[in-house]
């Protein structure tokens, strides 16, 4: 079984509101210090077979098609 | 400046209605051979100052009591 790990992030331009309310609590929960937050989403694909460089680049593509919205969002792909 | 990186998953043993949908849409979108999608959220976090064990520690907090649910959810934390 390949296992591969799927991290999308907002692009670093993109305003991030859940990242902002996060930092927003963080003051208000004791918590001083801390500069920037930002929330992405973290996936965990189990694929049939051994990881090859083609079973890699078919979560690419479902990354690229299913997981993130290219528009506002960066991914990285790799094996777990 | 420090970075920290908090993955938060799903329990094993919970119920990922996410994960459930991205993997029933995946067949429909061609791609075969999934067995197993699990979504949870990633967290990128700027503190002060430089990497300490006593910032780690403050992360660890931030992440047991407001970004993770304990009771449904893992959560780690590690130097970006």
């Amino acid at each position: 079984m390949a296992r591969y790990v799927v991290d999308v992030m907002p692009k670093p331009e993109i305003l991030d509101p859940q990242g902002k309310a996060v930092l927003g609590a963080l003051p208000r929960l004791g918590f001083a210090g801390v500069v920037e937050v930002r929330q992405g989403k973290r996936f965990e694909v189990e694929i049939e077979g051994d990881a090859t460089p083609e079973s890699l680049a078919e979560v690419e593509q479902m990354a690229q098609t299913l997981l993130s919205n290219p528009v506002i969002e960066d991914f990285e792909v790799r094996t777990a």
